[in-house]
């Protein structure tokens, strides 16, 4: 009896498809270790006293390097979050904003909170309504302070824009003179299919380019990076320095560390070989169990959306369903039959057994 | 010839008094280097995905148990200021605050920053004029949201409140019902004289404490700590989550390794002894060069406050100074005539020579 209820509890432990994070396993625990050492033991009398508020130079000077910008430009912060927090906290209170629908939760509410009138712009079947966006452009009481856009694998759709859409999207807000920002944190992660341009790249730096270290390295360290016009570059490190003073500059360090002995390379290749793997599995399973949901098959990211049957009811299934967990696309501004299911999260063999849970909710609430 | 030059300017590096910082013979690099290589060998796991808004679980357990609270009650921060700028946005917004005059630069510009109308306190003779924090709880209009005070080894004065003064102050802010925040940074950096209980201590847990391990272990790794009222606690790890999802969990073991092996108060009573030691060099220094100066002597702590000779100009006379920095007393809300020294940021043996460049700076403009 013992042996019979513990087996069942530990079949039931959640398997979770819902959170923001990746599994242990994609994160090099080890390395990592010894490139915090490293920095410490190296740079020590640097990243233990205050900094920047710009962060850690040798690392905003490595990702100058890299996108072929002046280190100025380039913005450290305590995760990609705090950067947007500071960018709209300045520039988005009380003007308007036009946004992705549905897009980041946690970015949605945080141009509500700085009282922003939101447009949006619907992103569907891969595509973005650009009518919405040039509407919203030109309706505008309050200039528009930012459009804002997650074009690559997108939280939560997990798709990606066309080179068109980008390029046309980018004309509009030169037309319309208004700053336009982009969220890149998963672009690196494409596993399958070829590169497109970032908007940034193709507007030869003039668009707002901003990224993460949240998933190529690990999330807990917290540091994400903007590459910013002059003026905005200085506005957000004084507005940095009079929160905060300094960022984290012992994560930072460690990733300039990671980087620069060729971890991190090495890392992205095997990860995006791993993504592949849970995105594929994570497919195989859904036609499996979940036959009549529809989806639009990321190339690259931690994000899949479902679309189960027309009327299905995602929060009530999600409320019924045992073991298993995912985000209701309600939470995002998404319809109630759909579902965001993050393939990085679970470890690859919870990922049939969860869709199965899934799925038997489903059948549960029909 | 180029060697005289060489000299001249080797002679001329700035010494620096004037910085929050500490020197950096003052951190143990190696040590933190293998603390944090440590944690993140054992809890990589933990602090490289992404933690709560409250920050790392072990340290608020430990700092719970060090101050006899519940861990919920200990909120962790990317650096003390951080913390105040979460609890005055919030609490403070167009409210009153009480504060000391002088106080620390930045925590005043922060709440001058929520619009809060400030009413002063002044911290006289190592002192504080207690009816005029009476008169402020008593005339304000919008009721005040914080008395805010650093009873001990004030920044920048150096100076502590007596027990009396401190109790005193504590039933004042029960009286009107007014939260009292104590900052306590430099708490635990007493090299002289006995123990003074904090408020916190004083009011069994009734006040709002706060501290940072900036000066006992390292500025850079910017950790932070509140221990607040429940729903206090709550509001704040939520704004915490709200604006950079979890703090650098990576800082926050780094310190909690430290401690646990006993490094932290090992390190601290030897810490003690070299900034006594500072403190040391400073006051003879004064004495020997600038005989007209005035100052309360620290007990602890990194600050000491000269008063020069009346009529004296301080901005004047730093302008002036060649080869060395201090702040003036002007920049904390202080008198033209007084500056405030750092003894913990340049090294040991610059003190001297850094004392006699003011007192030719002085000569120069009077």
């Amino acid at each position: 009896m013992q042996r019979e209820s513990d087996l069942q509890s530990a079949l039931m432990e959640t398997i979770s498809f819902a959170g923001d994070g990746i599994a242990t396993e994609l994160i090099e625990h080890e390395e990592l270790a010894d490139c915090a050492a490293t920095a410490i033991e190296r740079e020590g009398e640097i990243i233990l006293s205050y900094g920047t508020g710009a962060g850690y130079t040798p690392l905003r000077e490595l990702i100058a390097g890299r996108y072929g910008v002046h280190p100025y430009r380039v913005i450290l912060t305590n995760g990609w979050f705090q950067g947007l927090v500071m960018l709209t906290h300045r520039r988005a209170r009380g003007r308007d904003a036009v946004i992705e629908y549905p897009t980041y939760g946690k970015a949605l509410d945080q141009f509500f909170a700085t009282g922003a009138t939101v447009g949006y712009m619907d992103r569907i079947e891969g595509g973005l309504r650009l009518e919405e966006l040039q509407y919203s452009l030109r309706t505008s009481q309050k200039k528009v302070s930012y459009i804002y856009t997650i074009p690559a694998f997108q939280n939560p759709t997990g798709t990606s824009l066309s080179a068109e859409l980008r390029w046309e999207m980018f004309k509009l807000a030169m037309r319309f003179k208004t700053p336009l920002l982009e969220d890149d944190t998963f672009g690196l992660l494409r596993f399958e299919g070829d590169h497109v341009p970032t908007i940034f790249e193709m507007s030869a730096g003039e668009s707002i380019y901003s990224s993460s270290f949240s998933y190529t390295v690990a999330p807990g360290l917290r540091v994400g990076y903007f590459i910013l016009p002059d003026e905005h570059a200085r506005e957000v490190a004084g507005i940095a320095n009079g929160t905060y003073i300094s960022p984290s500059l012992i994560s930072q360090a460690t990733i300039f560390e990671y980087i620069q002995r060729g971890s991190f390379d090495r890392h992205l290749g095997e990860l995006r070989d791993r993504l592949r793997e849970r995105r594929d599995a994570l497919t195989e399973a859904l036609v499996r169990h979940l036959p009549d949901t529809k989806w639009l098959m990321p190339e690259g990211g931690i994000f899949l959306m479902i679309s189960l049957p027309p009327g299905s009811n995602g929060p009530a299934m999600l409320e019924a369903a045992e073991g298993v967990s995912a985000l209701s696309g309600t939470d995002c501004g998404g319809s109630p039959n759909t579902l965001r299911l993050n393939f990085a999260e679970p470890a690859l063999e919870e990922i049939e057994p969860g869709i199965e849970r899934l799925a038997a909710a489903l059948a549960a609430v029909a």
